[in-house]
């Protein structure tokens, strides 16, 4: 008899097909993966599928952008609809990827992690790397990131220390550089100094 | 004297820096880069950047979609501020990765030959990795996703057959397969038979 477990609340059903409906959490049979762990070599294959789409849905994303600019709404609307049918696709992968999707709390711990890594580690290397290369654009480009993932770090640590605040924030992401706000934005960018018009609100 | 190329209208610069606001299109300055060929090892660093950054958006969503099911709305919302963070950073690289982002024409170009591949060549490969491997699961998820290329595929031939058909489309975006409606849609997905419910409107 096969095992299937919910990806959404962990449920285990014994059976040769998935149920139709998840008896805890409603959810669809899609959401059910069989509970056996996955070979190495298909892990592999997954983690390319998840890399290949996530990248497919940001370039569409700047396909529409580039529509819209053009004034071509029509095939920028195309281009947002197949960039978040992406998503989905890349979505669908985490569900396999034991442990990338877990609990609030490890994945604001996860979160955090990348976000030092990234700052400590990744971009400081490839900062030296357009140094020597002497590529003061890409310097500039990487050192924005490098900045605004230490902020982005600091907003997870505050997250983690207190995971219900009570406080209803409103952020907004400054689109030249990736700086976040959780208060109401000054006039320009402290990493990057672009104006406040380039600030974008999340809903 | 330096050459900086502004990346939204193509006009160049000479200078030691790039200019505040470029004076055929106003893009700010940080839309310019250098006018001059990237060295190898930089661009595949910066498509390196490009992966991360572009995975950590669409896993950022996933913690985010996570954290609404805890009931943990402030969480959530951090989440998706960061996540747009990220895309704002993958598009910084994604200008330097020259020909990625061209005109709407060789976009839709480049977008139906990426479908094709994916749905002739990648996905099929990994189909038969995993059928060998005795994973149905995941012959279903990769299957369901190749099947939806190329439904994609036939939606850019459409839009590059006719760039402005002057019909106002509302397109829909089944969140179990990605499946792209450009008509009202029915009442479940040919491809994967989720019901109606769970099909997103993409404004």
């Amino acid at each position: 008899m096969k095992k299937w477990k919910c990806t959404v609340c962990g449920y285990i059903h014994e059976g040769d097909r998935p149920p139709q409906v998840c008896p805890v959490c409603g959810a669809g049979p899609w959401q059910f993966i069989l509970y056996a762990p996955l070979p190495k070599e298909l892990e592999q294959s997954l983690k390319t599928a998840f890399a290949g789409e996530s990248k497919a849905h940001v370039r569409n994303l700047a396909f529409a952008r580039k529509a819209d600019q053009e004034d071509f709404p029509e095939v920028a609307r195309l281009f947002r609809a197949v960039a978040e049918a992406e998503r989905v696709h890349a979505d669908e992968y985490l569900k396999y990827l034991e442990g990338v999707v877990g609990g609030t709390e490890d994945n604001l711990k996860t979160a955090f992690e990348n976000e030092m890594m990234a700052k400590d580690d990744i971009y400081p290397e490839m900062i030296r790397q357009a140094i020597a290369l002497k590529r003061e654009d890409v310097v500039w480009s990487l050192s924005r990131s490098r900045d605004v993932e230490g902020r982005h770090a600091a907003l997870y640590k505050d997250a983690l220390s207190a995971l219900t605040t009570g406080r209803e924030v409103t952020y907004h992401v400054c689109q030249v550089c990736g700086y976040v706000f959780d208060r109401e934005p000054p006039d320009t960018c402290p990493v990057c100094h672009a104006p406040k018009k380039n600030f974008k609100r999340i809903a």
